[in-house]
């Protein structure tokens, strides 16, 4: 997408920690925030932006937009917004409400939309409560999460079966990147689902997310299944009768990729260290803690979670709502200051 | 054991790097190194020493003892030795040869026997080379690595049978340690192999091993099998049915032990991290790449392994004889010096 389109950032659950991080954001990260609207409830956003506030310091009044691209000229000491619903009393933080969920399906539904339509360049999703997005009622309760709702949006969008709009899940940090060919199953299945196809799948799509951000072709190297990427057959066929033949299917479609390797060592290879890149730009991961543990490793705070597949860009923070925390000012906006970060570099 | 007993080096395979690292332990870390000696062949480690020798450094000489209680006298400008038996001649670097598996064997048998009629506080472990192994012929044929033949040597000491002899590998740096469920089987093989008899298992060594070697009960922490262990059942019900009852039964023996965590954030938590201790002394991990992963990450020079559940004392850096670099010089003794440090601390 051309530069220079607004940034989405939805409000997420009204009663968590979402709009007190984004309020931190704008007003410690003005660099990043630049350009940037939110898109929620103005008591909600008002009352988050009074919550950080230390004595002494200027607050952080709203500047209600009537469309997004207002947003490339708000001033940096203001919270932008596009009003989506206003709700009819502010609701208690770490509760689950489904007004509140209500309200955080129809900001993602909106930002989708908006991003659909080419109108921003990308959002940045604040965690919501799942719990209150199944109270929320339909069309909101069908979805698990926000990965589904905009998977629903875009084949809408698109014309297409939702079937047809396959995503992946990219994780990534200043120095690694992976994506998982599976995520929220037991080992187990995860194990069942190492399939040509799925891997295969995992490779277009990382490829084509990849090449997109970063404006060449990616390098891509692959994780095995089994220890020692199966040591020649001996801990697991896997790696030969699955991940080498999908491999050699993706590199003879012209992607850049190599493997499958030792799991416990090509993360290590592919980390950015002392500044000099990895060995690659990003690493397939063959399931969901294979990926996760060298993403998480050194730290949860700047670990962004990336939804790859779709006709938009989005990203999000690798947490939750934090309900125990929300309302005391505490929760720390480092990984969503790391997800408009990324959302604007995978939207260049 | 008491301190003051010397520890032993074997020197590994006279065709890999096992010697040259030695020689560049003893030479670069004097202070590591105190008390130890070699087992092995002097005319392997004499050329060891020339190899690793800059022009105009002193050399290291051989300083070959009658028994192990010399080590403790001998000065740290030399390489102490108890010679194993002379090979013919000097083999060539990087080729498999039935003479140089042989020569390996014999030094393990022997550091083993020494350490289990304790004359020697621990054994340290030079990398030796599978196939070489394998064309020794009897006995050693018999043991595909160091670890059986340490199970073989400890069950007929004690006069027990192999099986009656578990062991666990344990893989460790200044972070982290960690202790696996399982090993070298494929991850299907792995996923079967968490029952309640092997978890707990594992936890019953890990717990014996850390106690005997912090002097005090070990905190032990312990990962899931499946992404966000299990979700209530919802990723898999491993984590209810298996590892949940293993350790309740571990705790009803007196062992402090904490878990199933989410094996995404667990070696996180139990990382020492600008000097602070993390949440647990040690991970049991589920399986090969879960633990490995994470103890690899920050770099494999530093990784140690050791294998628990034996009545000695073993430690060996974490990566193999290296054939496509043996006799360069080239290669790093980081992870042995490692290994020596460790040995030392786990036989206080």
């Amino acid at each position: 997408m051309e530069p220079g389109k607004p940034i989405a950032i939805t409000m997420g659950d009204a009663a968590g920690i979402g709009p007190e991080i984004i309020a931190k954001a704008f007003r410690d990260a003005p660099d990043v925030t630049r350009g940037c609207f939110v898109v929620g409830d103005a008591p909600t956003l008002r009352r988050a932006a009074q919550l950080i506030r230390s004595e002494g310091e200027p607050g952080l009044p709203l500047a209600v937009l009537d469309s997004p691209a207002e947003a490339l000229e708000t001033p940096s000491n203001c919270l932008p917004l596009i009003q989506i619903q206003e709700l009819n009393a502010p609701l208690p933080f770490g509760k689950i409400d489904a007004a509140a969920g209500r309200l955080a399906g129809r900001c993602v539904v909106w930002a989708a939309q908006a991003a659909l339509r080419g109108e921003i360049a990308a959002l940045v999703t604040a965690p919501l409560q799942k719990e209150a997005l199944a109270a929320a009622g339909p069309p909101f309760d069908a979805f698990p999460g926000h990965t589904e709702m905009l998977q629903a949006e875009a084949a809408a969008f698109m014309g297409k079966s939702v079937a047809d709009m396959p995503v992946r899940m990219m994780l990534a940090n200043d120095e690694l990147r992976t994506v998982l060919v599976s995520i929220h199953m037991s080992l187990r299945e995860a194990v069942a689902a190492v399939t040509v196809g799925n891997v295969l799948q995992t490779l277009r799509i990382t490829h084509a997310s990849l090449a997109a951000a970063l404006g060449r072709t990616p390098h891509i190297g692959v994780a095995g299944l089994n220890p020692h990427a199966g040591e020649g057959g001996l801990f697991g066929r896997e790696e030969i009768e699955i991940i080498a033949p999908a491999i050699a299917q993706a590199r003879s479609e012209g992607m850049e990729v190599q493997g499958p390797f030792a799991p416990d060592t090509v993360f290590m290879q592919a980390r950015v260290k002392d500044g000099q890149p990895g060995a690659f730009d990003v690493v397939v991961a063959m399931y969901h803690d294979q990926g996760l543990i060298p993403v998480k490793y050194l730290g949860i705070e700047k670990g962004v979670n990336v939804t790859l597949g779709l006709p938009l860009v989005r990203t999000s923070p690798d947490h939750g709502t934090a309900f125990d925390i929300a309302g005391t000012g505490k929760a720390d906006a480092s990984s969503l200051i790391e997800a408009i970060r990324m959302a604007r570099q995978l939207s260049r």
